[in-house]
């Protein structure tokens, strides 16, 4: 790994816990709608909206408020009334009200890379949230860079390459989601480190195994700087 | 304004048109909502639901729409029903949809200007909103960076005058909001000329005159370049 400069952290459930909100929210949208519809159709109903409307709102809390207003009309029929509503409202703003909690090793990883790299942050979502996020994490000051994304495809991460004027070869990514943070960094030339998060967003889990020269996995960030020194490396391959 | 090396733009009412469509949003929610409460009053009631939402939701189409959901609720003391928050949803998505009409002499001026300094587009709103804008303008190419900001204070704007690795007196901010694209530059040392747009969001402006010797004021873009060559260029004092 000697010729990587720049190393980009995703976010969400690899800096920091972000999922387990969401999973609560969808319980709590769940439980709030089952007079009119069984808890698990429910919840499908709610992904088939939110994946709908990913091109329109994109990611974050307040497409995923939209989405769970709107999943309040279908499941309905239009009789359900507005405290309905009030409460989806209410889910959504507790998520944006949440503490940042940092998973393990992160700070102190982000320390000891620093000044050997150069570290960046990369990550979907709302942009105000995101920025919120940050800021209550107290990580600001690791971060030569940040990067928020609308999205995370091959062509967004070429662009992002391109803006930290580094090569793809030099550029290494890490995050907890295979379909955001390592397929498209792959397909763009780069490196990938997965670090897998006990929950992951349905929509973002790939159903093929990767099987990549310069993709790699740890079980958590605290194992990031020796493999970076070549200890500890496991491939694809060899995991 | 020799020293000007750094030409970044607004893009909402700067470059295309924008405001224009909130207003006619506002005015179909005011018609919707007008059995609960008069035109006048419903719209005080979502401009100040807005505002307080601001904090939480940003600038955007999610965050109005969201207010003008939470703003139903309010009017109609919990007792409309969701064929109004249906309509509420459908006058948001309506935004989005709208097509992205250039004002007059914008992809004249950023050609000709192009070469002779980097130019930037910065603009506060959704993050995936502002890019899709920015797709739909055909205008990207003339961009050496694009900046979507979360708010546009002093400090945001001191931000991206290092993230652009340029001084303060060798950035130029172009606008309509007085508020937002020229106070704020002004006091981060920058300069700013303010291009008047005939809308302007109600939370966008100021009480008072702005006088600089760094405040410049053209009536539209196409006066920008004359105005940088030295010619015809009104200052505050003289205009």
């Amino acid at each position: 790994m000697k010729h990587i400069r720049v190393i980009a952290f995703d976010a969400d459930d690899t800096l920091w816990i972000n999922e387990p909100y969401f999973r609560e929210a969808e319980e709590k949208f769940c439980e709030m709608i089952k007079e009119y519809l069984p808890k698990e159709e429910a919840y499908r109903e709610l992904f088939k909206t939110e994946v709908n409307n990913l091109p329109l709102y994109g990611y974050g809390v307040k497409g995923f408020t939209l989405s769970m207003i709107e999943a309040i009309m279908n499941i309905t029929e239009m009789k359900g009334d507005l405290h309905l509503v009030e409460q989806a409202m209410a889910i959504g703003r507790e998520i944006l009200g949440k503490p940042v909690t940092l998973l393990d090793g992160v700070e102190h990883t982000l320390k000891l890379l620093n000044g050997d790299y150069r570290i960046v942050m990369a990550t979907k979502g709302d942009l105000l949230d995101q920025e919120r996020k940050l800021l209550k994490s107290g990580l600001a000051k690791h971060f030569h860079h940040i990067e928020i994304m609308s999205n995370k495809h091959k062509e967004d991460y070429q662009k992002l390459i391109r803006h930290l004027d580094c090569q793809p070869s030099e550029f290494l990514m890490v995050g907890n989601s295979l379909k955001s943070d390592i397929v498209p960094v792959l397909q763009a030339g780069g490196s990938a480190v997965h670090v897998p998060y006990h929950t992951t967003w349905e929509h973002e889990t790939i159903d093929y195994q990767i099987e990549h020269e310069n993709y790699f996995q740890v079980e958590n960030l605290g194992e990031l700087i020796p493999m970076l020194k070549g200890e500890n490396c496991l491939t694809d391959g060899e995991a």
